[in-house]
């Protein structure tokens, strides 16, 4: 009888392993053969689900994405208005460690989108994704009365995603500075306006 | 008679070379012979300015973060308050090809600090340097009757970097999304609310 292999959850097995390393030996150091050895797989075994570096980067940028959601799902499944924005929002916040560590492979591959189409098309799909997810929310709030009518709601997400991302690099890079307190503080600071509340 | 080299222009002339490559060809494709070349130098000269590639992007960051300080000055050499604010954030911003530019090199840098907690410092520096001129502004600001008091100045520049950082991957990498225009109405929308004027 041939052996029966879940090829999904290998994927996901190689690219738990992989996105780990990434983050916490820089990518430089990151090879095929060393990814192979620490998810336990032969050299080939491994190019069989990945064919080089670049897929295997691609792979675990791709489950940053879906970890977030994912989480932000469990967190609140059924997302709607202010409260539903703010899960997703926390679930991206570079707020612990494990959040952390996929800023960090988040940094990794917007810098390797510099030379490569096709992975800064992946990068704008994503945001775009969560630019639309978060102007739902947005026109959910207008709709339930949680806060007053928006002039620009896209004016809005920008500021947002802009925020968001600003913390990726320095949640990693000025953990002094941006804490998890003074992260949450800047949320907070943002649903306050969004609610019309004045600046304190 | 010895030959006499200004050995600050030589630097300066060798970064300039260096960061348009890097911020063109991207970090991986630039060795210290492919600077040397573009730059015109034999191999061992440039050694004499810069050991190592590590060292030479990192003079080009420093050079990045001069000369955004530099065209800030150049723009308003006096800067003051709340328009002494905006210019320095219009520098830093990637709203033209060459802050673009120096935008991608950024990022280059960041991934890099990732590893390095040498670089980590440098980026920390920067950061910390525009948080203290941010804070003069503000209070600047607020002295002059611009603005309304202000409960934290820290929040207030906790926002406002996070949004300039996260606006250096969106320019670069989300391009028809954090275009020019939109960044300089994000940047509007954020002097307007300092100055306590209610969201349009």
């Amino acid at each position: 009888m041939p052996k029966i292999v879940d090829h999904d959850a290998r994927r996901r097995e190689i690219i738990g392993v992989v996105w780990r390393l990434v983050a916490e030996e820089g990518i430089q150091s990151v090879t095929t053969r060393r990814i192979a050895e620490a998810a336990g797989f032969a050299n080939g075994a491994l190019l069989y689900y990945f064919p080089n570096k670049d897929a295997v980067l691609t792979a675990a940028f791709q489950h940053i994405f879906d970890a977030t959601n994912q989480r932000a799902d469990r967190a609140d499944g059924n997302r709607r208005g202010l409260a539903g924005l703010r899960t997703l929002c926390q679930e991206i916040m570079p707020l612990d460690d494990e959040r952390v560590t996929e800023a960090r492979l988040a940094i990794t591959f917007w810098q390797q989108a510099l030379n490569s189409p096709e992975k800064a098309a992946i990068h704008a799909r994503f945001m775009n994704q969560w630019r639309a997810e978060m102007s739902d929310r947005l026109r959910e709030a207008c709709a339930d009365g949680e806060i007053p009518d928006l002039s620009s709601v896209d004016a809005v997400v920008d500021e947002l995603l802009s925020m968001l991302m600003g913390l990726q690099i320095l949640g990693v890079l000025s953990p002094n500075e941006a804490t998890p307190q003074r992260q949450l503080a800047q949320l907070d600071e943002f649903f306050a306006r969004l609610r019309g509340d004045v600046r304190g």
